[in-house]
């Protein structure tokens, strides 16, 4: 056990948080004990409840944390992005979204696997800030169809798509790995891009025809807006 | 509390299971007790031990189970699917693999969430499984680059990614959502298909340039066979 946290407030605060999150990682939300968390930290159980009041308070605030920080960070790599650009903002959000979920592995892994943890009143916070931040990427791709330079089905489940997709990495992805990171996030800005892009109509000659490729009608394409995605939960 | 298993072996077992099911999904696997799932089943705690000896019995089962059923029917769907098309092969694997997770949302579920809680013989057996079944994808993608009609930076972690987006569905498919299953499995099909397809080179005036669009040097295209994902871990 390492005696990592002192009398100083912040630093003890600091370091319940981060034996917190990898206690919950590794064992799960209902089986770590705040006993358990206080031997790892170097507390008195009793001295635990200085800094926080119970294991839900805990975890709240990591998962709320990890969200405000996601948002906080998208928001910034975006307002860097060339502005009416939209296939230049969409890739800032995907390269954003990838490096933040390569980074913050464990972060990620709570706040979706228990997300079924969290109190009523805390799990509505947290999945309204989720909803906040998929309209983020809802409005880029409405952006990219409404410029005429993308073209999906449907934008709410095509959005969900996406960050499955990208999400996706952080359960894969190991430093040593053979990908570097700028690789993963080629790969994937290019799936993503040649994926929702408009291609050429057939009749000019100019890219596959695409219909005939996937056998599937072409539905609900074009530029006007799409309700939202009443009745489909947030993605994990 | 509803008593639905008689004195019947097979009946009882399926109601072990079918109510396992339910309460790992819902409380998870640490926090679901025998003596809970013995109520809920209608069975005396010393009874449920003619049907299953351990919690993490219970666990491996239903997750064994679910790969089982995953990788039969899915070869199932490629075997029905046009034989040297590696694109109709493509569109049936996305086709089988989105209709499995949106109707075995539950299973799909404990699988990836409850995968740390598999005792490390049984988890090996269930990452091979799945590796197994990755492969399978990888080796679709790699006859269509072989073809010539899909170009893809790197085959194994395309098909991680692919597989994450077509998994991420069983998180937020709701039967009463607004898109049908076919509309569902339409959108995804194009946005994959779109994202692996090759595009016709742009010196010849077909279709977008993407590494102008994406800003991203074309990287470990070709046809040529990747070596294998080390040091990358099954998605989730």
């Amino acid at each position: 056990m390492t005696r990592n946290a002192g009398s100083h407030g912040p630093t003890t605060a600091a370091s319940i948080r981060r034996v917190g999150l990898k206690l919950i990682y590794e064992h799960g939300f209902n089986a770590m004990s705040l006993r358990q968390l206080a031997a790892e930290v170097g507390l008195q159980p009793a001295s635990l409840y200085n800094h926080i009041r119970t294991k839900q308070g805990l975890l709240f605030g990591l998962v709320h944390d990890h969200m405000l920080a996601l948002l906080e960070q998208s928001a910034q790599a975006l307002a860097a992005a060339p502005q009416g650009d939209p296939v230049g903002r969409l890739r800032a959000f995907i390269a954003h979204h990838l490096l933040y979920h390569m980074e913050k592995k464990r972060e990620v892994y709570i706040a979706n696997f228990e997300l079924r943890s969290l109190e009523p009143a805390n799990y509505r916070i947290i999945v309204a800030l989720r909803r906040t931040y998929e309209e983020r990427l809802i409005a880029l791709l409405e952006e990219g169809v409404a410029a005429g330079v993308l073209d999906v089905h449907d934008v709410p489940v095509t959005a969900y798509a996406i960050l499955a997709m990208l999400t996706g990495a952080c359960t894969w992805y190991k430093p040593e790995g053979r990908l570097s990171k700028p690789e993963i996030v080629a790969l994937h800005t290019d799936l993503v891009l040649k994926g929702c892009l408009r291609t050429a109509e057939a009749p000019q000659g100019r890219g596959p025809d695409l219909s005939k490729l996937t056998g599937q009608p072409p539905l609900r394409r074009g530029n006007r807006p799409t309700p939202p995605a009443a009745g489909h939960e947030a993605p994990a």
